[in-house]
């Protein structure tokens, strides 16, 4: 059964180190799976007063639609989420019956301080409950910005970070075929 | 001493209840304590690429370096906070030092879903480790949107609510002159 | 596939609400599935020094090695998890390779405080991510000890609770055999 | 203004890092400082059947008591908190009142993992609302168990986290000072 991934990152920073982990996440998907890469942003906040939902909301919303399984690439911002990374989950939560969402597998990985995001990552998982949504539960992936392994334009230069993505995108196939069956 | 508080509301729907609960604060302080209240639906997404701070970002970081504490309405979505009420407390925390919120006392209050935001607010609560804010541990406030407590327009109108936001104030105004010595 | 489910119920106390969820498992059990339940009032605090393990634990650890699904009946103690509860879990997490636990299914529950034991059953769901364990999303189920749900021998009387807890167990059946394979 | 605190270890582990944590504490108190440790070994679970308190938890609820405030060492098992640690608060929550602990001032402090147990401590802060004790913000100490920075009795010999030791208890006897008012 060939996969669709789509990787979504929370950060809005042109050279941000959570896109360059979905660039590394590109580089090593396991046969038969591709990736497409979602952008934030030109997404507006979610208002329940919106009533028409704007297009590039659209876009984003088809991507997922669109996909077998989500990669996230979570920021910590203040120990909790990146704003803009929990901004499309909710709008996609709107749909009908959470049909956009359901059941799918999700991988978590994130860059940040010497935690490496897992603050934030934990309160991705708790949304995921509600959500519907079956993150991986190993390999958790955490990547220090600081401590050089990105380079000036946000790639990953860490070996032992490109293999454990490598792993990671390995037991998420797997994951996703668990769960469909 | 007199104080003034910064109520933030995390929704952007007019007819929040949220928004409401803004409102039943401004109808309780107590004696001495004036309330200003922050708009969020004009402040984008924190980009760490935008090195010029937009105007309307000014103007809410300008309310709260002039409040001695903050009253946070904290809607719940997907079981996590609402990005409007995350999003301006990352943009807070970039000034030198932490310098605007950094000991600030704060009252946490929600209108949700049957668990009346409790999720989103444990979340808020830990970014207030970092952010070094104090939030008051008791009273708190936990709103049903949907069972009667709000009219139409998002206005509180349970008697309960009321009592125990009045309760929340007066332990806010305590606590806040407990921090400040 | 028949399934074996294993209940564990956190407090201790004999009329607990807690064991009576389980009790109420025990009666909507799906064709094919049996429900053993471990008794954990005589299992000692893990410690590293204790190098060979005590029989009431070696008790349990066989119940879980047994069990195909467990069904958690988390009380919560101060906002976090019954230390009783997390215990046999910390036991069970030290068999080589985390083979006792890794990969099986899990059914939450709780009975507690109006917010019915929600924000200790997120503390459990985040140990699960080390454990390896697969919770259930859906339903949740939260139980007020205090509303007369439950007569004074601790059984369950709600005839809503008991229809939740007969489509939880199917959902966990269902889950069980998916994670199977 | 002379205070005591009571440093509590949730490892029951003779060689435990993190009771090597609390006699690092005793080395670098402030001056006007007293330091009282408890001994959780002889604890038994809470059980509400139990009517009347066994003398072991007597004894360390006496030296709660006698606490101006509170020095956790929490290890972290399956990222939340040690069963040893979360009982004996959960025994004291249940004096008239939450007598025992309401509004004393707490530092937090652990080793283990490569997290520094900072996954528990979040669940101990969430404890900590409910108990109605306040935390320390900063400085947050999160110690390697397994880099070297303890000797093979589990005493802390790694000069950065010494230092960094002296820093919270000042900041623990400051706050401590500011809550008492």
């Amino acid at each position: 059964m060939s996969l669709r991934f789509l990787g979504i990152a929370g950060s809005l920073r042109q050279k941000s180190t959570n896109r360059g982990l979905l660039r590394a996440v590109a580089a090593h998907l396991p046969d038969g799976v591709e990736l497409d890469v979602a952008e934030l942003s030109d997404i507006p906040f979610y208002n329940a007063d919106i009533t028409e939902k704007p297009a590039p909301v659209l876009r984003v919303l088809a991507q997922i639609g669109q996909a077998d399984a989500l990669v996230l690439a979570c920021p910590e911002y203040n120990y909790s989420m990146a704003p803009a990374l929990k901004n499309i989950l909710d709008w996609a939560s709107r749909e009908p019956n959470n049909g956009l969402l359901a059941g799918k597998a999700v991988a978590i990985l994130g860059s940040g301080g010497g935690m490496g995001t897992s603050r934030a990552q934990y309160h991705l998982r708790q949304s995921c409950v509600f959500l519907d949504l079956h993150p991986l539960n190993k390999p958790e992936v955490f990547a220090n910005a600081f401590s050089g392994s990105f380079n000036e334009h946000g790639d990953l230069v860490d070996e032992r970070l490109h293999g454990l993505i490598t792993e990671q995108m390995q037991a998420l196939a797997a994951w996703t075929r668990t769960l469909k069956g």
